[in-house]
């Protein structure tokens, strides 16, 4: 079966994926039946080619995923017109996230939708602020709406718990869901105080010149919301939930906890109580033989409570290029599974 | 959907997943529309009942799961003739594991699918030896095959490989199988020896009175053989997988280990390597930023190294009467979506 591609928003994770879709283009017709064309790119920045007779990727790819030198290249052509002009029949959103709005990701979802385009994205926006309206709306025109990466980017936790948990009643789900705050957390426990750790962290491109999405807790924050919604029925509004970052944390805090066979970690965290969902990001001094609590670096890890199984915990990569580029080929291969059988 | 079920084995998993099957009817049928009647139990050492009309399971477990005071109970009657004779539309097999044969369980898996049932196994031996014979014998009826529990019971690693995984190439498995095992040296750091150890194990029912199957290894090489078989091509022969038990670990190795910030653990490997597979079962002092270091006590886990997620941890129980029938549940719901789409 072959699928048509509209990518909208071609920074570092659209060209991760347009990479490994390249690399990998044999492997997958042969061991999944997967092929596609890339019939649209649309970038804010690096304007848009849109060709239904599909784009080569590989000069796009060896320019360094710039867009000027195609020669179809079109400056006029925003994003949401690509989408609804285009004969796609499935969108990939990977536009930058505003936590505030959902927007621009939210339209582009929503057109991909009523042009009858399923929707793969890693936008944390639209699943965070506008999820009941989306699912809804997919449903009622019976598309596929599929957004693993915007949780621990590749790293399948949203379809560990959604399919292969489905059987069991989840009561908690806890995690390092943002891998910025957990570097600089290892960091501080190599004995770096925060100022000159955050600093290491921008030099090496995990923390942005302005941190507080991350630092304070925000990033997380919009997860934990993503997960109140995929999990616990989505009952939950971004104002009910404590959110306390990690600025406060002194190299004193550490010394302490690890004197206590403990290790901060900020964690996000989700628990049904009596009838209600309780949402929280705050730093817990977690105890050593908590699997939570090995996760160092810009590793990100869950943990879901349940009824049948006790705690089942993921670890693996929360950001990167490659990984969430994965993050959409998983989400691809899962549509096209579904769509091939139906 | 209804499906009808035959339990083959009816010790602690098979015991498991009825009292399950009864606690979830609702809302399986509600979230799931998955229903379900059991048509035949049949168990070695409890008898056999068969009844296509369906088993009520509430006085079965209310009597412990003693089949002797149902009014239907037979012990002429064996299991591969209750697969045979019964309507059951899936068999699941749980009798013990025997890895020197795979018998009697690679019988009662084939006469299954001779007579056009699907399978559900907990049991390693018939995936250990008889992996390509049954799989080759499932595909050529249009069955389905599924024994998620024969590796660290119902925490989904095999699904999370096979499934979410997919697009990504596996080039190392690596993991903490035997929960018996990692009791013992989990004791061992808290400073017991060897014997006293083992003793406890004993006591809490971890570890048989011969201990040998876990403690050198033979179950963890029986669950390395079924990844090699799922995740490998299974070209691997059991003589080809080195093997290696604890009982050689001493408390001067464990201190020591622990002096260089390093932890014991019995590890099941699997490498792709020159085009070749390579297994081993083997202690080993991982470093404690190994995400498997921290898995403590019966606890189990497994590591996917790949291409393009990196490393991929997931930990979670590895044995128990709940924990492996939900392995068998999760089988179970998985062919009831495979077969209503179909």
């Amino acid at each position: 079966m072959r699928h048509r591609l509209a990518l909208i928003g071609f920074g570092n994770v659209g060209v991760g994926l347009a990479s490994i879709l390249v690399e990998k283009r044999q492997s997958l017709a042969r061991e999944h039946h997967f092929e596609c064309d890339v019939v649209a790119i649309s970038d804010a920045i690096k304007g848009s080619v849109v060709d239904p007779a599909g784009i080569d990727l590989d000069p796009i790819l060896q320019a360094g995923g710039k867009l000027d030198t195609h020669p179809k290249v079109a400056r006029n052509i925003a994003a949401i017109d690509a989408i609804k002009a285009s004969d796609a029949t499935v969108v990939v959103e990977a536009t930058y996230t505003d936590l505030a709005t959902g927007e621009p990701a939210a339209s582009h979802v929503r057109a991909a939708f009523e042009t009858g385009k399923h929707v793969v994205t890693t936008n944390k926006g639209p699943l965070a602020l506008h999820y009941h309206e989306l699912t809804t709306l997919a449903a009622s025109k019976g598309l596929q709406f599929r957004f693993e990466g915007t949780v621990m980017s590749g790293t399948p936790l949203l379809s560990l718990g959604t399919r292969n948990l489905s059987g069991c009643d989840i009561s908690e789900i806890r995690g390092i869901l943002n891998g910025t705050t957990n570097f600089i957390l290892t960091e501080m426990e190599k004995g770096n105080a925060y100022p000159d750790a955050l600093k290491r962290a921008q030099e090496l491109g995990y923390a942005e010149a302005d941190p507080t999405g991350d630092v304070d807790g925000h990033d997380t924050l919009g997860k934990v919301l993503i997960l109140a919604n995929v999990f616990m029925g989505g009952k939950l509004r971004k104002e009910e939930i404590s959110r306390t970052g990690i600025t406060k944390i002194t190299s004193e805090d550490v010394a302490q906890a690890a004197a206590e066979g403990k290790r901060w970690k900020l964690i996000g965290r989700l628990r049904r109580q009596d009838g209600r969902v309780a949402g929280s990001v705050a730093p817990e001094a977690l105890s050593l033989s908590n699997p939570l609590a090995s996760v160092m670096g810009a590793m990100n890890a869950a943990q879901f409570q349940t009824d049948l199984l006790g705690d089942v915990t993921i670890v693996g990569a929360g950001a990167g290029r490659k990984e969430t580029g994965f993050a959409i080929l998983a989400d691809l291969l899962d549509i096209h599974r579904t769509v091939a059988r139906s």
